[in-house]
């Protein structure tokens, strides 16, 4: 395999004859000597070629190619550069000019473009420093989830996306079809046992009751995968399809779950300064002033944990008002979860036993028998990026709450076969990748940390 | 946490108190003397607990729950075990019943079952020798090709599941809307501007043509995702949800793909039978005999490399009869697939340069143009496990071939701006997860190495 920017700067070899293949983000020149920028998306830095536009090896009409965004190969020699801001440089021996691009017609010329006009070209903008920094940044998040959980000892389960659970409450959903919606029954109602499964199929809104289910015999499980929401809502924070993370743990309490959700992010958070130290720096300059100080002092800080009940105190005492006032009952709004986090405690805060009335039927109760062991994790700036719960592992207390809620018991049979056999107390929580990739670049926009975003109305290829 | 019993038997600590939290397996006594295995699913072999029955700590009546499927938490010491077939067990100081089960109702008794009972109970029948195998195995797998790819600079992409392109002919797809299906218009054709999105919408077959975007911009990518098709085949081979690994490399040639592959798999092969030997060690003896020297010599191999014109001659030429017979612009059946890597080179084989007609629009033309760079790797027993190709990067021919082929172009404009603006020649391939997991273990059906498995009619949970 070639050697991309990233391995040549790691392991320079002075003085050696290189090649390096990837796009041309600038170009200077004096007409003698040029100084071309080479970027392959390895790094956020490329690497500057020097050629010397004398040689009688660079003709002229080559030379005219080198428009920003053209790809190239091009050989020469390692050599210290004697210019500020980068380490090395190459000395340039020859070139070739791959593909070329109408500068015309390109939309990405050196300006500066706004967030929402290179969300029209989702193909296009990662091409640009700050989503290369962003997707570099989702890839080292992505791949530390799955080895601190590898190293604990978790085992990866894929859990189904096409599901025939309807999300108990969890939201609006998709539906998945191959019925042909043109020639379907004019007269009467549909009947799902002419689509595909036979039965109603909707996309999964979480991986949750079946890697419970997992969990149930392998006894520490995550899931890693996407999960959809069909909620018409056009916020910065809500996308119709994300990716999320969900352990589950067989024998764990809430004061588990509590421990190992704070143990993981910090240990997410700690590999992404370390090991993306210069897109860290990107958005530190030119995203969010004090993103990395924000996140160094979550690492250090042991977080918060208060009861709900606590939480609503707390927030009726307060001389600062609030867009929706507080009292006990109510979920807890954003504007009230940043207060707590940011001002209160002034670091990551964990509410834990809420009223039910607002919490999955899934959820354990406590002896008051009014809440349950619920757990949101609040972050400054952010608010809620974790949420979880103990489950109620006893099957006639899960049986009561199904009924009360007037959920469908038969399409929960087999999840109440968990608590028949073999139950034991078990936790687990969901972490939205994509909020903890917003929490750590300090991108505003949901929209602009996943590849090709999906939100009501808008679907690009 | 609390350690597992893999964790425990990685780090024996002979005489030390220790606890175990699991599901009881099989219970044997003599009235004086319980031996009590107990299985956490960390490992395909649990721990052997000796209870003495006579001490007046342990009561009659908690001594009749231990059976087959209950969960406990036992504690006790760690000593050498005198049995065979084990080294470590843990003489009992205190146990506790967590979640008893009723043997009459529960479905998993110690008796054998079929794996087609088993496929009616997915969320149970992991509990079992068979499945805890299966899943530490795909697990693995999953890690290890993010492994790979992580040591190997490339960037994990997660490609739309949701998507407008209609998989160009890949096979049948799945409709996702939240159109009211009994409620749209009786009088004329369905209106996709009133559905989510505002355009029709469907689930992905692939994550290539997205992932090219990425590659054209990061060089090195891989995507690693559930994928679909709507097919009514029922056949061991096929489901209507799988994941699949698709990397693509920008600068990269056939050869450079073929070699990637190959260096590829061979990781992920030697890494499974280091890191999962017990389990390897049960599907050598229950599942498949001869399947770990069939994956060595796989591991010890070079790959062979033909064309499709010499499979073809080769096909012709032998005495061997197919029940279809081969001759140049067929597709290759899976008997002739077989035929070449089993018996005419008996290792793996790539195929490459297939003719243009059966193979996607994407693939780079030869000169011939006739055939594309096409490879299909083909392994003993399965027969095709990977195909890619490399693609055509040339504006022109690929314009010609979408319209030879009266694909849309309208919908494929911004897959075409990747030859538009500064295109290289580029590869990549696809793996089917599943297909890799049945090979190694020796499953026989795919929908017993996928946790929840749809096909058509069927759908549970």
């Amino acid at each position: 395999m070639y050697k991309t920017i990233k391995e040549i700067l790691q392991n320079p070899t002075l003085g050696s004859e290189i090649t390096v293949k990837g796009w041309i983000r600038t170009k200077r020149s004096n007409g003698k000597i040029s100084f071309v920028e080479i970027n392959d998306g390895s790094n956020i830095k490329g690497i500057q070629a020097v050629i010397n536009e004398e040689d009688p090896n660079f003709q002229e009409i080559e030379l005219k190619k080198f428009t920003t965004g053209a790809s190239i190969s091009l050989t020469g020699i390692l050599i210290l550069s004697p210019a500020k801001g980068q380490t090395h440089e190459i000395k340039t021996t020859s070139f070739n000019i791959i593909g070329e691009v109408n500068q015309e017609t390109y939309p990405l010329q050196k300006k500066r473009h706004t967030f929402e006009f290179l969300r029209e070209i989702p193909h296009l903008r990662i091409r640009t420093n700050t989503f290369g920094a962003v997707f570099r940044v989702r890839n080292q998040i992505s791949y530390k989830i799955h080895e601190y959980f590898q190293k604990n000892g978790f085992i990866y389960i894929n859990t189904p996306i096409i599901t025939s659970n309807d999300g108990e409450g969890a939201g609006e959903i998709f539906r998945v079809s191959t019925l042909d919606l043109d020639s379907i029954s004019r007269e009467k109602k549909v009947n799902f046992k002419d689509d595909f499964f036979g039965k109603e199929a909707f996309l999964a809104v979480t991986g949750q009751l079946h890697g419970e289910a997992y969990a149930m015999a392998l006894s520490k499980i995550y899931t890693f995968g996407p999960t959809f929401r069909a909620e018409n809502s056009n916020t910065t924070r809500h996308a119709s399809e994300f990716w999320m993370v969900e352990p589950e743990v067989a024998f764990f309490t809430l004061e588990d779950n509590i421990k190992l959700a704070e143990n993981f992010l910090k240990y997410i958070l700690s590999n992404v300064l370390n090991d993306c130290s210069q897109d860290m720096e990107f958005f530190e300059n030119f995203i969010e002033k004090g993103v990395i100080k924000k996140i160094e002092d979550v690492i250090n800080s042991k977080f918060e944990v208060i009861t709900y009940t606590q939480a609503i105190k707390i927030l009726e005492n307060t001389d600062k008002s609030f867009e929706i006032n507080p009292c006990w009952g109510m979920d807890l709004q954003t504007e009230h979860e940043r207060y707590l986090t940011e001002e209160v405690f002034q670091k990551p805060t964990i509410v834990i036993d809420y009223p039910k009335e607002f919490k999955a039927f899934y959820m354990k109760m406590n002896e008051d028998n009014k809440t349950v062991k619920g757990m949101d994790i609040l972050v400054p700036r952010i608010g809620e990026i974790i949420g979880g719960s103990e489950r109620e592992d006893n099957l006639d207390k899960l049986n009561k709450r199904i009924k009360e809620l007037n959920l469908d018991v038969k399409t929960l049979n087999w999840y109440l076969d968990l608590r028949r056999f073999g139950s034991t107390p078990h936790a687990g929580f969901g972490l939205g990748l994509e909020r903890l990739i917003q929490y750590v670049t300090g991108m505003a926009n949901i929209r602009d940390v996943i590849p090709f975003p999906r939100t009501p109305s808008n679907l690009y290829f």
